[in-house]
Formats: structure tokens, sequence, C-alpha cells
């Protein structure tokens, strides 16, 4: 709970509407779109500007009391999840496109602005923000640098912070912080904007960002391919590139996605295929068409069955939303799904979603695959039930050695979700201890009280090697469900 | 002067070949490719490996010793410049391209190895690694890297930093650092690679890196429009840009550039006008056609007297010679050549070149501007002479007039040459206190010795508005001259 001298001192900032403390108007921010993780905040709060998020730092900093901030919360690393209490500052009332400059290509945005809006508003003037995380629809551009959030269209366009050029934040003192600007090349000092950048919300609270776009592509084709089995389908994926083509997306569902996607969205999946890849190509429309055939040659050639090129952009649309289905398919067919996003060189693409069945049969769990094979971003993602304990402690096993297998082929613990609470344990297999000790002590330096997004990205003992969810979140008493379809319809991870 | 047990220990790590001593041998460290900077240092040491270098950082480490790491040394910003003394680590041995791997679109290489031999390596295989500072041919790698080098394709593909995956590198207490790696999505914890990229030696000594490579454009046209006045060309500049053609380089060169440039070089530039813009388009070739029409109409609708494309490869890489030259022609016409990189959001090109102008009138200066003209990046470049107090002081005066003029105009005081001890002075301007503050708690959480580049990008007293070269660096007593023509072929300018 908040000391009453507190909550009036917040209430006198933003207006007693925009601060909630009661447990019931708590409860909706005990928990983001993170399976297994609930804590209850002491508070929540709601400022309208950035002024007022300064004068909510001070106070907090001055209380040591620990601020979440946060947007829609779509996040699948519990980055979200208030786990030492504190206060939530939820940005979503900043939610104003400050401006779109088409003569330098950039956007003004605060942090509240849903990610799929900046796209519409800016394709409106032809222009184009790529990173389109699967949550695009929900997600908060905020929410989205802070997890430096990815999506489907990363291996041509790159990810969040290839576009973030600018920021606006504030600092654990209170301090605004402005970092970068318009231009395109900008070497004064340090890279503040790219430190904040996927920091998670441990360092700052960025109040405005500002966006590098560039020319709307001028055509765009989808373009279909099952194989029998998965090895083809790495073998196109491996050939397309080494022929210098770079499609603007090259997804990939395995054979238990293909059949739980068709069950659900009935639109045509050979269910019988090892896999299939879904291509997009965007630009100029000859080269579009030009490398869409060439894709489609390569396809054939490394032993596709089937070739379909979408006749138009709706049919191209309707594929590719069933990759976007993916997650909410599978979350229809069990009480909680667990999305993971271990990564590794595309080149090592088959090689991992083969460990992954063989890590799955191993523990006995239910795991599919899907994800961005254009740049070997893989969402395995376990069926299962959070209330059988044995069973997630057989889920969380397995996943210890997928990112274990990661790490070994040269991949990553997480592409693009973000450590949080969810790979905490886990960081230190991708950077190390020296890594580690080079990441706190940047965070001790900034935010010197810890009270910015506490108890994330770091364990306890990094020498620990515990499963997911036996941290302090699992000690809290809410239990919160999730999975249902209903609610993985506005989770959907890229 | 190094201590005798100093200067044995560190022969044993490399090998008394290695290591370099004397004030005969230690001059030619004492200074880069920056007019009016120069300090001794007290060793030279080349070490051939990672183990090297970190076994020598330990001995720095414990003795306290200053540490100065580098490639060329074709910098300018007097980033690599001893101020302080201590030990330069010169990178140079450590020149092998590790390995292109062509599945994942990556080249890992070690500090010393040239830019421009890079470029050729990766183009044999049909790939690109598009950052193309001016001084390519000379500059390593680990020098770009450390300065987040620009160059004349930043328009379209970005700098440095957009291609660093991954970095090997020595932190200040001997410890091997690793970050990032292959994967073109990972956001295990903070961005550590990004932090590097442009630290210019300040936190850590860069051993190895491993970079994004893109595939090879398909083809490629050059061509020239004149212009009677600034502002047209400034107004062919937006119109392109608002009709969504982003050109691979977009280079500017004013009134006085084209005179000294056609003096120098004689390719038949038009001296009677007021600014050329050579334009550079790449992809496949109906594209680069279609651009390439497009944008000499715009230029002509905007005024352009003449606009001529280039009818073969060769004669286009002629016509950017022209540009590659124009920092070797301005530095043939005088003693001393500063050249500065104010840099503007794009838009404002036109603005900055008149201010530039005007600030030059003002102080009886002389100053020709060319630079990327694409993205906002100028190189007002002033000819003087360094043995002229007095003009010198009127020099700095006008660079800080000008630096302030593009902060005015939402620029940045230096978009490509980094801040070294140029213009630690004017950080502040771009930053804020605030941005000092943050910076300094970073370089002290990794460097508490302060023993990695001490010196650099922070002014003494922030608060100082002291002109270039009024530092510890103009006590030296060894004056450095700069600016004949036989130099300056080796440090032209991104």
């Amino acid at each position: 709970m908040l000391k009453p001298q507190v909550a009036k001192e917040l209430k006198a900032i933003v207006g007693s509407n925009w601060l909630l403390d009661t447990p019931e108007d708590c409860l909706a921010y005990s928990y983001d779109a993170t399976p297994l993780y609930q804590s209850m905040p002491d508070g929540v709060v709601m400022p309208g500007t950035v002024e007022e998020v300064a004068a909510i730092v001070k106070v907090c900093a001055r209380e040591g009391i620990k601020i979440v901030s946060r947007g829609s919360g779509s996040n699948l690393s519990a980055g979200t999840v208030p786990v030492e209490g504190g206060l939530v500052v939820v940005l979503t009332r900043m939610n104003q496109i400050v401006e779109i400059d088409s003569d330098n290509l950039t956007a003004t945005f605060e942090p509240g602005v849903i990610t799929a809006h900046l796209h519409r508003e800016v394709e409106k003037l032809g222009l184009f923000y790529p990173p389109d995380p699967g949550s695009m629809n929900v997600s908060t551009l905020g929410g989205n640098i802070a997890e430096c959030a990815g999506g489907l269209r990363g291996l041509k366009y790159g990810v969040t912070k290839d576009y973030i050029m600018g920021l606006q934040a504030v600092l654990p003192n209170g301090e605004i912080l402005r970092t970068g600007g318009k231009s395109a090349k900008d070497v004064a000092g340090y890279d503040l904007t790219k430190l904040l950048v996927g920091s998670e919300g441990t360092l700052a609270v960025i109040t405005e960002a500002t966006a590098k776009l560039i020319p709307l592509p001028e055509s765009k084709r989808t373009m279909l391919a099952s194989f029998r089995d998965l090895t083809g389908s790495a073998r196109a994926v491996s050939r397309i590139i080494a022929e210098r083509i770079i499609p603007a997306t090259m997804e990939f569902l395995d054979n238990g996605t293909i059949r739980v996607v068709e069950d659900f969205a009935r639109i045509g999946l050979p269910v019988d295929m090892g896999a299939i890849l879904m291509i997009e190509q965007d630009g100029p429309e000859s080269v579009v068409e030009r490398d869409i055939q060439r894709m489609a040659d390569i396809c054939r050639k490394e032993g596709a069955v089937e070739v379909s090129v979408a006749n138009s952009p709706e049919e191209g649309a309707k594929l590719m939303q069933a990759r976007r289905f993916a997650l909410s398919a599978l979350a229809r067919i069990s009480p909680t799904t667990i999305l993971e996003d271990a990564t590794v060189p595309r080149a090592r693409l088959a090689e991992m979603v083969e460990q992954v069945n063989v890590i799955a049969k191993k523990y006995g769990v239910n795991i599919c695959t899907f994800g961005h094979a254009g740049d070997g971003n893989l969402h395995p993602t376990c069926m299962t039930d959070e209330r059988d304990k044995e069973e997630i402690h057989r889920v969380e096993q397995a996943f210890e050695e997928i990112f274990l297998a990661a790490i070994k082929l040269g991949g990553t613990i997480t592409g693009e979700h973000g450590v949080g609470m969810a790979k905490m344990n886990y960081l230190s297999l991708k950077v190390g201890e020296t890594g580690i000790e080079v990441m706190k002590s940047l965070k001790q330096a900034i935010d010197p009280q810890n009270i910015m997004n506490p108890g994330k990205l770091f364990a306890k003992d990094t020498r620990r090697r515990v499963v997911i969810g036996g941290g302090a979140a699992a000690e809290q008493s809410v239990s919160h469900q999730h999975g249902n379809g209903c609610e993985c319809n506005e989770h959907t991870a890229g």
C-alpha cells in the first residue's frame, strides 16, 4: 500500500482520477502477457505529460518506491510484472503522434501510441515504420522500445532499435534526458538512445521517441511453399539467402503448428506437410515479381511439394494472417501456452528445430515451433497447464535445454521478447559473467537506488539455473490464468 | 617514459620488436589526422592477439598507465592523441578477416583490417559492407567502430553502428568481453555492442567484430546536377526525398569547393555554379534507371542548369572521385585545413550552409562547405594557418558559432567524426548537462580508474566554451604540420 501522504502527493500531480490504489483496481496491473508470473503493485498512476512523469519519479526517488513503467503489458518476458511491488506507471494516456516529418522522414510520438496506429498514419503519407511485433494491434510503441520489439519484417528491415533515432526519458532521479534527434548521423558521445532501447524499463521511463521512417514499398506479394520435411524448408531458406535475395518476411510453421492453425482458421493449409514457408517480398513491382519467381523456383528445387503465389494483396494478407494466428491457435488447445523466442543464426534453423523436437520428446512435453525463418528467430511454443506442477517442472527443464542448444548453435536466449523475469536465470549463458558484471555496473551507474523495474534482467544469483516461475513471482498468491483464446488474440507474439 | 620493469613486462607479452619506447619511435604516434593536436606517449605497443591485449591492459590497470588504442589514426577529432601520455596500443597487426559467412551474411574480422580491404573481399562474394568513410583506403575497421564512422552511403544504408552485430573487447580491468553475435535479433540484456560502437576507445579495446553484410546491389549509376544557387540544390534534395526516392549517395559541393576541386583534379566541373549535387543510385537495373531519370527531372524542375548522367561505371566513378578529392584539394591551398562535420536534419541543409557563409564572413575566415546532402552531414572546411594564432582564434570562434547554429537547427555538433578532444567543449550543447552526467557515470562504471583514452569526450569544465587546441595538446612542444597535399590523400574525410 502507498503511504497516504504519497498517494495524496501523486494525486496532486496527476489528478485524483489517475491514481489507482485499491487492490481491485491494482489487480489488472499485477500481470502482463507472460504466463506464470503475477505480483500486486502498491498503486497505479497514469500520467499525461512528461512533467507529470518527472514529478512522479522524484517522489518515488525520495521515498524509495519502486517504479514499473508499462504500456499495454503485451510483453512475454514478465518484464512489466511489479515483482517488488511499488508503483506501476501506465503510459497509455500519453498516446499522441507529435509529428510526422515528411521532409526528414521521421515520426515523433508519445510512448502510449499503439504500434499499428503509427503504421496506418505514416502509410497514409507513403511512409513506412517496419517493426511489426505480433502484438502490434495492442502493443504501445513505448513498450516496443523498452523491449526492442522485433517482428516478421526483421530479416529485411531490422528491429525497433534500427529505427529509434532519439528519445526523451525520465531518469531515476527525475531529471529529463534527451538523446539523439532527427540527424541520421550523430556521434556526439555515447549512444544513449541505443542503450535505452531494449533496457526493459530498468534505466528510465521513456516519454517520447523519434523514429526513422522509410518510403513505403510500392508493392508486395506473398507465396507459400509446403515441404514434406523440415530440412527441405531450411535448405530453401539457406538457398534463397545464398542467391542474395532478402525477402521482407520468411515465416516458418512446423507440422504441429500447421495442424493447429488449420483447425483454428480453416484456410486450407496442408496439414500433412512437415513444414511450410510463408514468404513475402516487397519493393518495386518488377523486382518483387522477379524475386517471387526465383524463390518459388528455389523452393521447388529444394523439394517443395507445392508452391502457391497469392494472386492479390487480399489473398496474400489472408495467408500471412495464418501466421499471425499461430499463437492464438496454439493457445486454444491447452490452459497455458508458453511462447519462447530462442534464436539462432539462420543457417542453423533446421538443427535448432530438430533439437527442440528431441528435447520436447525427452521431457514428454508438447512443443510446436513456428517463427521467423529468415532471421533464425524461432518460437518454440509449449501447450501445458500451469496447475500441473510436475508437468510445468518438465517444461522448464525442456526450455532450459532449448536455450542451451540455441547458445551452442551460436544463437541467443531471446530474439525479441526480452529478458525480464522469464529469462533472467539464463542471461549469463549468453553474455557470460563478464557481460552480466558490465550490465550490472551500468544499471548501478544510472539507477543507484535500484528503483526502476527492480527484479528484472539479473538473477539474484547468476549461478542459479532455476526454472521459469520459480522466483519471487511464484510465491505470489494470486494465480494468473493465461492461454484462453480470447486473451491470446491480444497477445499474439511477433 | 615507461618504467623499465613495465617495459620489460610488455616486451615479454608482445616480443621485444613490438614495443617502442624511444622518443623518435613514439613521435609518429603523438598525433592523428586532426590539425592542432599533438602529445607524446610514453610507449607504443603492437599486440598480435586478444590475449596479448588483455595482458597489456592488466599491466596498465595495475600500474595506472593510460591506454590509447588506435589503428591508422585517420580520425579527425584528435581521438587518438595520447593527451595524458601513457601507452598507445596499435592494433594494425591484428589485421585478419576471420570469416566471411555467406549463409548468415556476416563478416568477422580483427580491428586492424583496412576498411576498403573488407569492401573488396566481401564484394568478391556478391556481398556488401556499406559504411564508406572518406578515409576508407587507410582507416581500420577498429577505428571505424570506435568512432562510428559514417560515409557517403549513410543516407540509404546507415553508418557503422547499423552493421556491427557483435564485438570482442578487452575491458579496462583486462577481462575479455563478448557482445552480440550472428543473430539479427538478440535482446539478451543491454545492447553493449551499440554502447561500444562510437565510444572512442574510452570504454574498452576492441579486438574483434562481427558485421552484418547485405547483398551487393546489382547496378549503380551516377549523375551530376549543377545549380546557379545553393537553395535550388537544397530544394532538389528535399524534392527527391519528398518523392520517396532514397539515393545511395547525394553529395553536395559549394562554389568554393567546386573551384578548388576543379583546380586540383581538372575534370570539367562547372566553376561558375553555386552548387553541384553528385547523386548515385544503386539496386536492380530497372529501378536505378527509373530513379536516376526521376531525380534528373526533379533537379531540372528545381532549376538545375545542367544535369549529366554518367554513361558508364568508370565515368560515374570519376565523378564521385571528384567528391572524394574534396579535402585533398582544399588542403592544398593553405598550411592548415580544419574539416568539421556539423550536421542538421536534411531539410535544414540550405539554411545551414547559408549560416556557415554568414559566420565565415563575420570572422573573416575562409570556409568552403561540401558534404552529404542526403543526411544533412556537412563538412564546413576552413583553410587557415595554425602559426597565425590570431586567425586561429577567429577560426575557433567561427566554428563555435557553426556548432551552435547546427544545434539550433535541430542538428548535432558531429555527424561522423566523433567528439575526441576537438569537440569536447561543445558536447554539452548537444546532449545537455544531464546527458553529460549520464555519459560520465557510464564511463566511471566501466573504467573507474579512467585509464582508457582519458582526456577525451568530456571537457574538464563543461561550462567552458574554449577554443579548439586550447587544451593540453596545445602545450606540447612538438608542432604537427598538417594539410600538405601528400598527407591529406590519406586523410580524406567522409
